[in-house]
């Protein structure tokens, strides 16, 4: 990065890792209401790899970037007809909530305009690598286990796929509100890194029944909140798995096979399956308000506590970064270290 | 029906209509907590059809009796350990609520045994066949559209099958709450009675392209309520008239085609396909409490109609009223007359 350019991750057509290029770009400078983020760390998610091979919910114009989330520090600021960008200023340590369209903004690389009202402060005591590991794992877990399902003490929550950044962020928020937390994987090397993120529970669907091992524990009510980004042929179990009334949100396809309505035992059962993407949260005002105010409390807390996987990344090893995600071996959020950091 | 006997419907193995008996049965005396009704109409519900296939929910045990809503007066009542039946005496006219088994309790008879807790008291301006049309439809459509998705006056709601007693019932209670009411039918000929019901909008799915109409209607928002008893492959075309945050009721499977959940469109709207039945109600006692209020306030009212089928069945008709049930052919609620009424 200098004066007048920085690289940046682009991609010109779908595709495999490949696609991923690291290129120079110019410099530029931030319009009215956005602001320039000199980039610290990246944060991954699924959806920049869905958005990559062109199977997200919306495509992306080419050349495109790509890339929610991020940390850093503020080095330009639009100014607009409203006189100022809410109150940022240069200099500030800031980290990149995903309330955009990529088609629109993006932050791989060194350097990302973002709209002003995406940036926000965070708790001194992060790092810039945890600062890129809050905003998509918190909000996604925060809207649908707290906003919409009122989560409370009683009630008993299975978490799928619980390694993933949103799986653990889904964990620490159920036990905050003092539910019991069932968490499944498919790796027996994930159990105590699940179990240490406080799950009470953990069952590894390889090697034990995930329908009789819930009824055990729940002591045959079932659970009350399901939280699944699998989705596909596996929803049966999680139906049978569910207690009446329960609410079964499903916000991935990591299944890519086709995913059946569960009737009969829904109907039985008053069961609803809740589709869900953080979005609804990000555009609303008053939700995002009220996602921010929980989740920095709970992160100053200690109740919230950014997991980060283990492989460290540069921009440049970003299609190795997209690969490691792919091969679903990480532990929490996956994290690009940008500019030195 | 003499002294000693009366005559009742039974089956012995589930199958087509010719499965179902008029068989003579020795008149019992009611238990403790019980009521005898000599029954003057039965109305019949899809439920009683899927029983005797052996397709519902529970499954008959042998013999068995079917039927879950009458209408009649009390000739005996079961005295128990609390000293009396609910105020009931003998000689009221009531209607039985289907708030039972039909493992337990059948209605399809001469005379039923029921618990004093399923029957209630009518307004006097009902007749016995409306009497007998009045709580499995009303009861189910309030159910969803008023106690669980808080009905209210700026919705749109999409009711299909909307000539069934349900759908008549689910196309008052939401005109009650001000909605507007988009139905569905795949009869031309139905069309006017769901009209003369209260619909604001009815498509004829067999002529008209059901997402296309229902964004049409609703300026491209779409429908925030629907409530579906048919399922199967047609719920994507439901989710693609759905409006952002709708909620989809799964009450029936009046398809047998396995039913698809349409993943990618329910997260992108955040979705709630939300299977349902009666039971949910009428298994509990605040909920059945502020149902029957509802219900009583608006038959009182008038905005609340039970609708009825032209088509006049006997008891020894049985088997004819369920093939016609089976022809989708009627509108509105199919009622039996018994005891000469």
């Amino acid at each position: 990065m200098n004066s007048t350019t920085y690289k940046a991750i682009r991609f010109h057509q779908p595709g495999d890792v490949s696609v991923l290029n690291l290129e120079d770009l110019p410099l530029q400078q931030p319009n009215a209401h956005q602001v320039r983020v000199r980039i610290a760390a990246i944060g991954l998610n699924r959806a920049e790899v869905m958005f990559r091979k062109d199977q997200y919910f919306e495509s992306p114009r080419y050349p495109s970037g790509l890339g929610y989330e991020a940390s850093g520090v503020i080095d330009a600021i639009g100014f607009g007809h409203n006189g100022g960008a809410n109150g940022l200023s240069i200099g500030d340590k800031v980290s990149i909530i995903p309330c955009f369209s990529m088609r629109d903004y993006s932050v791989y690389g060194q350097s990302a305009i973002v709209p002003a009202y995406a940036v926000t402060a965070y708790p001194s005591h992060l790092s810039a690598m945890e600062a890129a590991a809050i905003w998509m794992p918190y909000i996604t877990a925060w809207g649908a286990l707290i906003d919409t399902a009122q989560l409370k003490s009683s009630d008993t929550v299975l978490i799928t796929a619980a390694s993933s950044s949103v799986g653990c962020g889904a964990i620490q928020i159920a036990k905050a509100a003092g539910a019991t937390v069932i968490a499944t994987t498919t790796s027996a090397e994930k159990v105590p890194f699940i179990e240490a993120n406080g799950a009470d529970h953990v069952i590894n669907t390889q090697q034990e029944n995930l329908v009789n091992r819930v009824m055990q524990i729940t002591q045959q009510r079932g659970a009350n909140v399901i939280f699944d980004p699998i989705a596909g042929p596996g929803i049966h179990q999680l139906a049978q798995a569910a207690a009446q009334r329960a609410i079964i949100f499903e916000y991935g396809a990591l299944d890519s096979r086709p995913t059946p309505y569960p009737l009969q035992i829904s109907v039985a059962k008053g069961l609803s399956v809740r589709g869900y993407n953080m979005f609804e949260i990000v555009t609303n005002g008053q939700a995002i308000a009220r996602a921010k105010k929980y989740i920095f409390s709970g992160l100053q807390s200690g109740l919230l506590r950014p997991q980060i996987d283990h492989r460290q990344f540069t921009l440049e090893q970003m299609r190795q970064a997209h690969q490691h995600m792919e091969s679903n071996q990480q532990q929490g959020k996956i994290v690009i270290r940008v500019n030195g950091t």
